[in-house]
């Protein structure tokens, strides 16, 4: 292909998953050249983008050659490693988010660190590499308390509530054995879940989407609803500058998720991503700038779009591998049933417990969308007849 | 890669234009399985899809090849030709619409004798192969008349208003060299151009959206607003009406795009497709379902979505190339000045007055919504400062 005629950035995403497939939709629409570095051919992005790099998504070699082709190298998912991160960085690649910002949302160390000097509102927390200091900070919150291994979490993975020693005991041996750092939290008393989500360009434009709740179970978001109904309009603002002020202190360059705990008193920060985020699925239907044209705008320093609502309400509803991997013969049905239903489907195989895709709805009653949303993913699974 | 764990259809699209793309990024969402048959890796769509077969895409064995592997064929022209067609079908290759209905979409003497034996509005008109044909009508109807090739045109081109014998003599006589068909047309004095695109299903099922005014310069549409401003609620429901009856009698399957003028008293029929259109591409940004989703819905004979618009209004002005190829560098203007604008480039070579992408706004204001389209696109053509 002749690239004398290119007058348009490549954009090299890390990583073949379905952000990265979603993404991939985005740059279509904008015309911009996008690659991924996919470590398998059936990786979600794999299969729908024509400029595939195979090869180790986190490993240096691969991603120096997959990078130097790029104008500007982004991210699926947050497991490339400092040191090469840092190599890629001084040898002159652009890496939208940095590899100091993207440390933040790695290292969950690194993260309560700054955002306890940042007076950012965390549950109380501490490093710890032994039995004792957990029991010593229980002492001071009660149990049960929240350990979480500080890298390679996600989903509900590295995360373990503990109720007494012993059980704390068990984890604590394991990550010892396994030489992953922990850190202690305070288990919050949420009333629920909420997300809020900022980008920000180099040029240091930000713009927030509206805050919205996450309901999560065994640590996996389950369903969306945007923006977060019965939220005060000042708790509402809070959020979005406490993202907007992390964003800009942390220097993330694109997408920044905070996911929150609502507590009696205000919120309180759970976890920071820095990449398109599950939270953020429904804007693709339910806002005028979806998340993931809003990441590649970021990252190229074009001006952000509009992150304001289609629709009063927006729902969207993950969809979890079944035992069944014949989703598509279901289509028939949730289509049928739901003429305005939304459906993504990932195009990965289909395993017990995996997302696989997520439908959308938008309408003005949040109750009845959120009921669409979980009959249509249920049905789409194969729990539900 | 393994195809052992296949559970969806594989879409095969006939074409690489911009409509096969984007019909690629409903495939994405779906996680159906899409290829196209493009001409060239440069191909619009073949800049953008994994599974491109380069091949000549009106040609009897690329055809073959291509149809083979695929559960569904569908166009993105209707430059294929009929004896091309009808042996893909009687190999017994899916192809939706079918090359019955697809005839009315490449022939305008088919297309005009079907129209005017179901009862269709039509201009009046006949097939000529004379000077004096032409003039004998002209004696009817009155100068200027339409000349019109029956086939190959599209976009204004094979379309010749002629005001007197001497100008119709002009493209018999060109048309008699190259042995194109002709008809005559009255020339009809309407107030504006709408259409109605309808989709229908092998099922039966059929689903229509608002009807559109289309607004053509030089017989290239150049701004589409949705739903038509000030049509009356009566002859809306007619042309959506005609549009449903004419899919049903043409058994089209996929989506028919009827372009009509509107008149003193109703409508006529101007023209006929049978794939997603220029006139749809607002559904992007402003219906619940996208025309290309919706295409490949019907074509994959699935329940249809709801074509409800998102917007009391949206506007779709096309993107024509200007002399500057550096359209990306002027995104920054118009991305500052509306964020709410929606921008979708094609990834073709720039060229004057090609299609090379569209912009899109929603709102309550059609005058308003035009006004900023217009503005977008003539600032991205690089004719606005």
């Amino acid at each position: 292909m002749s690239e004398t005629n290119r007058t348009v950035p490549v954009v090299g995403m890390v990583g073949g998953g379905q952000l990265a497939r979603m993404t991939h939709q985005a740059a279509i629409a904008l015309g911009v050249d996008f690659r991924v570095l996919a470590a398998r051919p059936t990786d979600s992005a794999a299969r729908v983008v024509a400029d595939v790099h195979l090869g180790d998504d986190r490993g240096r070699d691969d991603l120096l050659a997959f990078a130097k082709d790029s104008d500007v190298v982004t991210f699926d998912h947050e497991h490339v490693p400092q040191p090469v991160l840092r190599e890629l960085h001084d040898a002159g690649i652009v890496l939208r988010p940095g590899p100091e910002a993207l440390h933040h949302a790695q290292d969950k160390l690194v993260m309560r660190t700054r955002l306890s000097e940042l007076g950012a509102p965390c549950p109380r927390w501490r490093g710890i590499t032994s039995l004792d200091e957990v029991t010593e900070f229980a002492g001071q919150t009660g149990w049960p308390v929240v350990l979480k291994a500080a890298r390679g979490g996600y989903d509900g993975k590295g995360v373990w509530v503990v109720g007494d020693a012993a059980e704390a005991a068990a984890v604590v041996e394991r990550a010892a054995r396994e030489q992953v750092p922990l850190l202690v939290e305070e288990k919050i008393a949420f009333r629920r879940e909420l997300a809020v989500q900022v980008a920000r360009s180099p040029y240091g434009q930000v713009a927030a989407y509206p805050v919205v709740e996450t309901v999560q179970r065994g640590g996996i978001c389950h369903e969306v609803i945007a923006p977060a109904p019965h939220l005060s309009e000042d708790r509402a603002v809070a959020a979005q500058e406490l993202a907007i002020e992390l964003a800009a202190a942390l220097d993330v360059v694109g997408l920044l998720a905070v996911e929150l705990f609502e507590t009696d008193t205000g919120v309180v920060v759970n976890e920071l991503a820095m990449r398109p985020h599950n939270s953020g699925h429904w804007t693709i239907d339910g806002a005028c700038t979806s998340q993931f044209e809003q990441h590649l705008r970021a990252v190229l320093d074009l001006p952000l779009g509009s992150p304001r609502t289609m629709a009063p309400f927006t729902v969207m509803a993950n969809l979890l591998g079944g035992h069944d991997p014949h989703v598509f013969n279901r289509y028939i049905h949730v289509m049928a049933r739901d003429p305005e239903l939304k459906v993504h489907f990932y195009g990965k195989e289909v395993r017990p417990g995996r997302k696989i895709g997520h439908v959308t709805v938008v309408g003005d009653d949040p109750d009845a969308l959120l009921e669409r949303a979980r009959t249509a993913a249920a049905y789409l699974k194969g729990d539900a007849q």
